[in-house]
């Protein structure tokens, strides 16, 4: 597949996830951590013109120069942004609008991916390519918290099933002591944060095969986990009271029932499905309360080749810091990374919401312990 | 006009309204003061399924059981509701399906009131009536908020223009000290809280014949109005300094010279023009830098007949105080006015976007005195 | 008793308030609207050294030039201030170091009010007798806020006893319509508030003779008076929700018996006594149950001379609003009363705190409607 | 040393470091991190009452049953607290009280521990001893907050001067490549969280042999660094502009000169000293300002033999997360470190607060990274 084909091969997949969506579902923006789905195709279009076309193409006519301000994230380096808890007071540009810069700047990028492309600039195109599938991982937890939130709980997909088939058996497999490499090894695209590969020293450690599932985890409920302050760390026990948190997101106990928000609607609990949904706070307690731990990021990344993954996200033990050797890029892509690289936790895997081909084993996905929006899981070690 | 036209032309006029919008512009809540237009054409709807249709037409289906729950603004007799901050997270239902549902309302109703109706009833309904152009009213406003705060300036309506030819000679009309009366007489429709009517006692007073203009609001801003303390009250002046305030909202200083959001985008500021979308504040420190005074809302009543009133809501001096003998009726329709009733200012006239035939000389109008997404002027006293 | 006698008078009695003090009593802000007492000891002092010393005396060698800094309350013609919040982190000046300020500018005043003063000077410093005064209340009311809100529960006064046998019959007094004058006339100090005198009308009306007392309350809250949304106004029965108000301030349910802390310390619930510690709130929705309501304050100064009172604030309907002709005073005196009048109610009468001789029939206090450490009760109309 | 005259020694320092205070400095909190010096006393008093003196001495008198509500710190165990931001709201029990409750409870204590005492009851006094310490430590640094965030600034220590010519050369020593082992090894007093001693793989490093000092901060704040968010984390960026820092907490720019606090008050800053009052947001962009990094706490473990350190706390790299095997004891000390592996980062070395002996070069310190009250300084590895 070349450039091109590559290129509209993810955009289109963007457009498919929005497919089922009411114009509405593309404003809203519930939570700040969850924005419109609009502005993540905006967004998304925006890192190309801005990148890519406008410093290459000569001669290259912006769609519409305000929508830099509009459609800018984080990134300092390229002006004034309309600050992030403000995406969802935004009626325009319209989802018509929008879908009309897509195919602007598709049109142009297309044309422009026609000559031959290679060193730093195809690097970046590369890396445009997976920033648009971390934003379409993002476009569907954030339209599953936009619908699952509603009071109507109107369903994304009415066939929609996940599969709870697919489970390892529940053994721990055993990893050895020793001296092991960590990171990135190779030619292919990768992040900045996976390198430098670099030696860590293991001690020895068993970990699950398996994920926790639903039924384990209402287990540590009804054994009153949640109303228990010692397997919590102090800052998780606050966020417990202050939000009143007494299950998973999207879980809701209904005549004494547990149902489950999924993108088909509102259903019964399943209880061998892999639990997902839940903080690292909630992670972190459960594994207490079982008498284990959440792995490492290294001892993740050295196991993983004993059992399968990519349902779920994995909350680690890991801090989300810098490896032996880190150093940011020059300019905007460098704001890319490092710096969130504090009072985050790692996780590792990929979940049913990652693109394929996006994760690897040394991905380093990071989140704030609090947040649950992702369909997260755990993984225990003793 | 029989009720059930008067019913439909009030109806037709809440989506005339909504007419020039794009659906994303029916959706969001950039404030929490502002609804989104889909909401209060839920919302009035619900007003005339919920007290009209249920309790008086046998076998009546409501529309969708979930719309209790999302309509209701503040009537704590009718059950639980969305908080009013929420609106805003709601994708769902639809523009589309608010339609349905307001066509579904709207034949219901046109054939209930087909049938002769009286007494308690008719009253009820001409309440709705009101209260559905009062919605009306803050459609207006409220879409003025949404396109006038978003950094693309898009316009209602590319022609609107406000005429600011029709302005008084700035005169002072002299009303003699005495005893006269006040609030509602007659048989037409009115609100509670304009009664009863009674008697109060004034002194003398010079109102002004027109409305303060924004040439004249420009020399207070010239003059460091909004720099110098003594002309504001306390919490007036905590709210300049939090909110950094230095204009009436939707104007900009752009290059050296003011410019104004209208309803047909983006203007030079009409100097000529009635000054708009201010503060209670604002209005009493400029009456103090002018070394008069605002109104109370009695000298108001009294001297109305003396001046053209109507093209913006005039702040007045007094507070939201129930009048000797006010009593609120019973039930949800008594949560209408009564409850409001502390700290909040009278407003007194009619402004452009007040739907015909619903003001009055009795009208009493109250926002908090912060609030400034109305249409709200300034008349002086000396 | 001359003014240097007067001025004694009233310097010694804030101290006395104060002897029964802990040094660290003297410190502590529990919330913004409670001051420290060693602050107001400071800040009165400075009014003195400020406005009449600083001025007229020759060579007035002020006592620390960064007093003026910390002891300035809401001047804003006087300079920078330490902000109202911060009072309580301040442990310095000590209190020993305000006590010598106090003595140092009691000297040097008590030296300059032995010549002759007349005019405009003296009614700065009966405005600053006055001031004084207004601080002594506060310095009571925030004494037993610091003391009442102590898990310690520690008295002022074991001896303390407030008189539950002065009471008058609940017999009601009506007082005709007609024009009645309103106003402060005379040659005595009051404030510019009470200016001009001017008349009003009032409509028939009866009014209670006597205060509601705790028994009567406590049958509102037998009765479920905060449960039920119908007696509050709408933002009164969010501060109930809000703040999880279920009794008046100082009221403490402990194993089913009510409670209340007293100077004295916790004593059993004196049902006899006139209730106190109550807000506006309160005050309306316990006269709403009743089917009854609060005297605005043109009511309650004319029926004044028809029953005692003195016992409490009373809360009237009344907002605090100028009276006709009212007009500030030029520079920082001016700063004393007008720039509050917006968003609080009036309050008439006077309490236990209130210093012999400083209140009057046409006295107007003012608080915020949710506000409850003063000693304020209710007086019903019908 | 016996065990009494250990505890006899450390008790006395706590007194010692309050000397010099004036009883309304004992009472204030001017942040939430900063407990009032009388909390202190009382706090590390209830430890040694609750855990030692309660379960061990029969008939031991509680000194007061209400100081287990005002003194209990965050121990869930040991049942309910004054939540930590109103210590500063409490002016009782008094200082002198405060005193009382100290010589009760040593009077018991060094009777108790006249007696042989061993095994886990030695090494709970012992942990008592190291709790009182890390208490002394906060002592200095809440007193130097309190009296340094004063409008008069008053001196703590009028003679009080740090020797600013204790300072190696700033040389950069280089620790070669390997496995290292990390954590308490032996039989003295230690925390849990020094252990488990494990094996850590370090890459070739090169650490300075001596402390960033005022004058190179100075440079880092001459170029710009508080305005360029590229040296910045996203959230250190967001920290400065919220908060408008621009320079280490206690420095002042008075007329163009640089001034600090120090314990002998407000002083010339002497740039040879040791930089110190820093976040680690700052730690951070400064060490990227000079092309450089912090050290990992792995990595300073091992560099510690080459150069002296002690004089501050440094910030590391490294987030503050349990050692493989770490696990936490049962009960009320077993709240004591575990619960706060989230979101903090960890300091190693000492600073001149900090108690003689109570450190050690695996001592694991940690904050969250926006707090500057402690003596915090910067490191740099390349």
């Amino acid at each position: 597949m070349n450039l091109a084909e590559h290129y509209t091969q993810i955009r289109k997949y963007s457009e498919k996830i929005c497919a089922p969506l009411a114009t509405e579902d593309y404003v809203v923006q519930p939570i700040a951590d969850v924005s419109p789905p609009k502005w993540h195709l905006g967004h998304t279009t925006w890192f190309f013109e801005t990148f890519v076309l406008k410093p290459n193409v000569t001669g290259y006519q912006e769609f519409d120069e305000n929508y830099n301000y509009v459609f800018n994230s984080y990134y300092e380096t390229v002006g004034n942004r309309v600050i992030r808890t403000d995406r969802g007071n935004l009626s325009r540009p319209s989802v018509a609008d929008i879908y009309k810069y897509r195919a602007y700047v598709d049109e142009a990028m297309v044309k422009f991916l026609a000559q031959p492309i290679d060193g730093e600039l195809k690097e970046l195109i590369t890396l445009g390519f997976n920033h648009e599938q971390q934003h379409q991982e993002l476009l569907i937890t954030d339209i599953k918290y936009i619908l699952g939130n509603n009071p109507l709980f109107p369903a994304y997909d009415d066939h929609w099933k996940e599969d709870s088939s697919i489970r390892n058996e529940n053994d721990f497999v055993t990893i050895e002591e020793g001296v092991y490499e960590i990171g990135y090894q190779g030619d292919d695209f990768h992040f900045d944060n996976e390198l430098n590969r670099h030696k860590v020293y293991l001690n020895e450690f068993s970990i699950s095969t398996a994920l926790v599932n639903n039924a384990e985890y209402l287990e540590f409920i009804n054994a009153g986990g949640y109303q228990n302050f010692n397997y919590w760390h102090a800052e998780g026990w606050d966020w417990v009271k202050t939000n009143s948190i007494s299950a998973p997101m999207y879980w809701h106990l209904i005549d004494g029932g547990w149902f489950n928000y999924t993108f088909a609607g509102l259903k019964v609990l399943d209880k061998n499905l892999a639990l997902s949904h839940i903080s690292y706070y909630e992670a972190y307690a459960f594994a207490s309360w079982k008498g284990m731990r959440l792995p490492t990021e290294f001892e993740w990344e050295i196991a993983a080749e004993h059992f399968n993954w990519g349902q779920r996200w994995e909350w680690t033990e890991s801090a989300y810091l810098p490896y032996p050797g880190f150093s940011k890029a020059p300019g905007a892509i460098g704001e890319y990374n490092g710096k969130f690289m504090v009072n985050q936790k790692v996780l590792r895997g990929a979940s049913i919401a990652t693109p394929e081909n996006h994760s690897r084993v040394t991905y380093r996905n990071f989140f704030h312990p609090n947040l649950r929006w992702q369909f997260t899981g755990i993984r225990l070690v003793k």
